[in-house]
Order: structure tokens, then C-alpha cells, then sequence
């Protein structure tokens, strides 16, 4: 087989029918943005949505915008929109709060929900390794109901073993937020529903990066962010998925007002709404949540298995050019080889790998780092072309031919990393 | 005594310390707009805010923004800008989430203290007539906590009564939001600590509107919203203050990475930081967030003494020359008279008080309506002039003179109000 050359990676830019969404992006002169993983490129309307909805209607409009342009219905709207990328019907999912949050929310609906089916049951199956914060999450909730319920934690393949009707809920990240590993919604879920528990599905890494299918996979709850493939902007608000055979059943604990069933009548005590509104609590942050709406609005109109498609070739080309280019190097791929298992990034280890992250970071490739020895480079396939992987690989190449890493400029640590 | 006149206003006008102080705000024309006690006006620097957190930062900076800009310590950041304004020290505020998420934080954070120290109280003191999402957060608590605790409700001079050794906490909000009444935060909370319970006060009404003093009062918790008399924008975060004395001691249960003791050591199990940093959560709405310094900046540099005695001359002003101008149109003054037990809104009841109040908008007079009957107007001290206040009755007895209030337009009722 014959190496790859920049011009075979022309060539597959040229035949991607999704190159011409890259335009809707603005992206920084002299990047190759590697992170959408992490946070999502801007796009090019973000501002004219900021400044509608700071100018004309905070500033001209005031308080009557919650009416002239209907801010308070601004969490279902979204969510009407983002449904159909994550298999969800309009009526289940709502934009609002953080992950971590919603997380709460929704673990502690299942929770009390299988206090009425299966009181017995005090297990919640969680993977170890997870992005920390829904452990925490976890962990927060139960030291809170009195340490009577129980994590267990499992990895990879182990988890669909530890299923068996001891367990109240199984609460999983889909894609795994370092290695990229996609777990099976499908038979994941089967096995837990099998077994008489709840499925909680984390989509951090999955929406809008894949297409996902929550109802046709029979999920019960979901949580998301929107500031990573559905480029929504830094820390723009989180969603919840309900499946409808749950709500008005299932209920949160965080009860504010925009979950009541009649918010603007003031009554004393809560009564929760029968839909998905119940999932909602407080007011809004309405600059940051309106934003969100142009980088889902780019997102719908992509078609999901283009989209899903092209982030495997670019992650197949990464590795193959790693391998081709950088044979010598002693970097590890710790992702699937297997496009198939792999989420739209590739995690790559080396023992210098922090060093060698800045000093790509300093040549204008922005990948991030993860403790230990992980590099992680992302390829959002709406804004990622093919010879942006060509051109990482070749800057990567000179990095390590020229031990730019070895400088001692690369090699302090951050704060945040 | 004669009757005020246009001209007495001009004069109040002229000789107002603060009057410089609206050019740094951008009004609607043909707007009074009386409504800052529900959202705050747009700071003209508000914009230049949002484009660089959104154009600079975000589109430019992208991922590096998080230690370039230090998006991650902006909670912390506000929430130290902030202190002053309620009495607090540095490192006893931070910024983040909605008002009802962090009175969840912090009503389970006392809660769980008062189960260490004295198990056997159950009892939560709170106001029936508060803002109600207050008390659906509590409602909201006790049910996950499995109907354990009781709130005892009681109504303005009751309150005091009401607290006695058997109460775990007591949850009030300084201002009342319909008739703007203050609660005597030192006497309720002397009390509330000789009798061995937490002190919690929501001051959504208070904070940027009138001197608050949180440390000279020994108040244990406190929240609020920042897009009120603060000026933060439409749904900005709200924030959290807990005194030093409990941090590190008394935690909240939503416990995300961002109040890890080490968010980015990414550990599986929680450990929380033993500072005001761990009554955080999750990642933060950053435009949203960033844009409060704006409202913020200008508050802290008014004088909070000056603010309160201008907003309680226009609150007079108005029941003054409502008096003499209004006086044959059934108008009833709700809120206290005498300006010392009142906040900085004035609420008068009508019996067609949501026709007359939908006549007023029509006419520019911005206020808003409080099922049954009532009507509130607001006197943000940063930008509400004298002149304002003359101009918003005159329109008033206008529309009362000519029963524009009866034309069915302005009896149509919206979804908000």
C-alpha cells in the first residue's frame, strides 16, 4: 500500500458533500481545530444571535420579550429542534441547566420512580472511568438520600455483565470522553430493561456527532451538552430526554417554578407539570441558551449518517497517517481501531504526551490532554476537512523530528488543561 | 401643602448624585420603564461584552479561553465583585446556576449540617406569600428526602414567632416580591441563631437595590439573581454566598467537577474543595455568565447608601403624587409606606389593575401585574429619574380620565404576565 500524500487528502475534501457546511463556521486563521470534542467551533451567526437577543430584545423590548419573543418557552423550542438528532419526538427533551444538573435530575426521577416498582433495589450501575463529574453526581445524590443506594462501578464489556435485577439503574456515558470507546445503547439497554432497571444515557459525546436513537432503543432518560458537536458555545446549556411513557410519572427534585404545572399563577405549593417541562427549574440564562439555537439549526440541516461517516474516515485517516508518518514515534492508539466502536476522536498516548500536546498547541494544532499520557484530537466532521489531518500529522511529524516538545516551554503544566 | 409639580421633579432631577449614572444605560425611547425589580436594564456596555466572549474568546481563542480568559474561574471572579454589595467578604460568593438550583444547594447544605447537630429538628420556617419558587425547592427537598421535614409557614411579623428550638432552618426572602415589604434580616436571624437554627435569606429583591449586610447580620446562606437591580441580563446566573465560617463544613449535594477539590485531577470519586468553590457545580453558561460583570461593574461603583435613599425618595414620590393626582380612582397602596419597610418597588392593588397596567405598557409606562390586583413598579436608582416618576402618573391619570383602560385590547390576558 502506498503512503498517503496531502493531494489524496485534497482529493477527499473535494468529494465531501460536507464541505461546504465548514463555511457556516468562523475559524481562526492558522488553526487546526482538533477540539470540538471539547468545545465546538463558533459559528458565523453567533454574534447576530447574541446581539438580537441582547439588543432587541433585552435592550429595546425589556421585560415584554418573555412575551414578544417568548423566552419562556425558549427550553422546549430548543428542544423540539435537538429532538430529531438524538431520536427523541418533540415533547421529550428540553434544553436547560448543565449536564451535571440534569443528571440529578433525571437519576433522582429513576430513583424514586424504582422506590415505587422494586423498594428493595439500591444499586446504580456506573462505568469508573466516566467523565468524573457524573460520578459525583452520583455519589452527591446519594450521600444526600442517606448513603442507602450503592455505585457499582464496572468498565467496557464488564458493564453488561454486572446487570441482574439487584440493580435499580443503569446510568451510562455513551461515547467514553477519553478513548472515544461507543458503548451498545442498544443492548445495554435490552439487558437493563431485562432486568427490571432504569437506563440513564450521558450523549456529551454523542450528540451531534452521530446519530443516536433513544426511542427506538427504548431509553428511558437522557442528558447531554450542547457546547461540544452541537457547537452551542462555551458552556451553553445542557438538555434532558424523558421518554413520554414517563413523564408526569417519573419526577425531579429540583422543583422551581418553570417546572410547575401552572408557573404564573404563584400558587403556594408545587404541583409539576405532566410533561416534559417538569424537568425544568429556574430561570433560564437567556443569551446563552438563545445561542444554542444557531448551532443546532446547523446541525438539523446536516444529514447525521453523512456526518457520522465522514468523522470515521477522518479518524481512519488520523491513525493510518500516525502509523505511516510517525511509525517511530511510541505513540500508542488507546481508541478503538475499529471505526465502528470508536465515538468522532482519537485518543493516542505517549509517555511525552503532555509536552508534545503544547508544543502542537504552539504550531496552531489544538488537540487537548488528558492525564496520564493521552493526547485527544477530535474531528467535528462539520467544520474538520481531510487536509487539516494531513497538516496535523506533517506539524505532529516536524514536532517530533525536531524534539520541539523537549523545550521547556512545553512542559508546564497549566492550570486547566 | 401644594401639589408637586413637573417642575419640582426637574429640580429632584438636577441635584440627584446619581443621575450620571443612566448614560451608562441604554433605554428604550418613549420608554419609562419601571420594571427593574423583574429584569434590569441593558447596560450599554453589554454588547461589547458579548462580542468579546463571543468573538474573541470563543471564535478566536476557542478552546485555550479556558486559561487564556479563565472562563473557569469567572463564578469565583463575579462572585468576589459582587461580595461588597451584600456584605460579604471575598471567597464567600460565587456566581453560578439559577437562584432556585442554589437554594437547593444551600437549603440541603443546612439541612445536613442540622443533622449532625441536632437530628431531631425537622421544621423549615419559610413565607407562605414568597416568591413561590422558594417554596417549591423546599417542597421539592423534603419529598426526596422522604417527607421527614415540614415547613412551618407563616406571613411577615408572624415569622419571628414562629421560631423556637424546634426549627432546623429558617428561609426567608428579604424583600417581599409583590409588595416589596423588608424582613428585618438582624432581628429574624439573632433569633433564628439563639435558637439554634441556620439562617437562609434570598435576596433576589435586595441585592443592587439597598446596603445588605450578610456578615454584620451573621447570616449563614444567602442566594440571588443578578438580572434584577444588578443588571446582569435576561436569566444571568444567580449567586450563592455561604459564610466562611461553614465552608468546607457544610456541602451541597449537586456536586459536579467544578467543585471538585481538584476538578482537573478528573479522580472517580468526589472530594469536595474546601472553599466557596465547592457550592458549584457544573460548566457554566459562559456569555451569560461573563456579561453580569457589566451590570456588576456599575453597581459597585455607585454608592449602595445613595442608591437605597433615591429609590425610597421615588417610591414616596410616586405614592405622593399618586395621592394627589390619583386620589378619586380606588388605587390602594400594598406596600409599606413609610420607605424605611420598603424595598425599592412600590405595589398599589385595583380592581382593574391588569386592564389599567396593559394600558400603561401600551403607553410606555412600563410596570407589570401580580394576580389578583396588582400592580408593581419598580425604582431602579441607576436609571428611574424624578421626572420618570411625574411623567408615569401623569400617563396614569390620563388613562383613568379617558377609561382607556376599559378598551378590550388591554383585557386580553397573556401567557406571562
Amino acid at each position: 500500500m502506498t503512503q498517503l500524500t496531502r493531494q489524496d487528502c485534497e482529493r477527499l475534501d473535494q468529494d465531501d458533500a460536507l464541505a461546504a457546511v465548514r463555511q457556516e463556521f468562523d475559524l481562526p486563521e492558522n488553526t487546526i481545530y482538533l477540539n470540538g470534542n471539547s468545545l465546538g467551533a463558533m459559528p458565523k451567526k453567533a454574534l447576530d444571535q447574541a446581539r438580537q437577543t441582547v439588543i432587541n430584545e433585552w435592550g429595546q423590548d425589556l421585560i415584554k420579550s418573555w412575551n414578544l419573543h417568548d423566552w419562556f418557552s425558549l427550553p422546549q423550542r430548543l428542544g423540539d429542534q435537538l429532538a430529531p438528532l438524538i431520536g427523541a419526538d418533540a415533547g421529550e427533551v428540553v434544553v436547560t441547566d448543565s449536564t451535571g444538573i440534569n443528571l440529578f435530575k433525571v437519576l433522582s426521577a429513576a430513583l424514586m420512580s424504582q422506590q415505587q416498582a422494586h423498594p428493595q433495589r439500591k444499586k446504580i450501575v456506573m462505568e469508573g472511568s466516566n467523565f468524573p463529574t457524573d460520578n459525583y453526581t452520583a455519589q452527591g445524590l446519594i450521600k444526600l438520600l442517606g448513603d442507602q443506594h450503592e455505585i457499582v462501578f464496572a468498565e467496557g464489556e464488564e458493564i453488561v455483565e454486572v446487570i441482574d435485577d439487584s440493580v435499580a439503574v443503569v446510568c451510562l456515558t455513551q461515547v467514553h470522553y477519553k478513548t472515544g470507546r461507543i458503548l451498545d445503547m442498544q443492548a445495554i439497554t435490552e439487558k437493563t430493561h431485562a432486568c427490571g432497571a432504569l437506563s440513564i444515557w450521558d450523549l456529551c459525546h454523542s450528540a451531534g456527532a452521530m446519530p443516536v436513537e433513544l426511542n427506538a432503543c427504548r431509553v428511558d432518560f437522557a442528558v447531554g451538552c450542547t457546547y461540544k458537536y452541537l457547537n452551542g458555545g462555551p458552556g451553553s446549556p445542557a438538555f434532558i430526554f424523558t421518554a413520554k411513557r414517563h413523564q408526569g410519572k417519573a419526577l425531579q427534585p429540583l422543583t422551581g417554578w418553570w417546572g410547575h404545572a401552572a408557573p404564573f399563577a404563584f400558587e403556594r405549593d408545587y404541583t409539576p407539570a405532566d410533561n416534559i417541562s417538569q424537568m425544568l427549574s429556574g430561570t433560564q440564562p437567556i443569551v446563552s441558551l438563545a445561542m444554542t439555537a444557531v448551532g443546532l439549526d446547523i446541525s438539523v440541516r446536516a444529514d447525521m449518517q453523512l456526518v457520522r461517516q465522514k468523522s470515521q474516515q477522518l479518524g481512519d485517516l488520523f491513525i493510518r497517517l500516525l502509523a505511516e508518518r510517525c511509525g517511530d514515534c511510541q505513540f500508542r492508539v488507546v481508541s478503538p481501531l475499529d471505526a465502528a466502536q470508536r465515538g468522532s476522536q482519537v485518543a493516542i498516548a505517549h509517555e511525552h504526551g503532555y509536552a508534545i500536546m503544547q508544543a502542537m498547541i504552539a504550531r496552531g494544532v489544538i488537540g487537548d490532554f488528558r492525564a496520564p499520557d493521552i493526547l485527544r484530537v477530535g474531528f467535528s466532521a462539520l467544520y474538520v476537512s481531510y487536509t487539516d489531518v494531513y497538516d496535523a500529522v506533517d506539524i505532529l511529524r516536524d514536532i517530533m523530528d525536531n524534539d520541539i516538545w523537549q523545550q521547556p516551554e512545553y512542559n508546564r503544566r497549566h492550570a486547566v488543561t
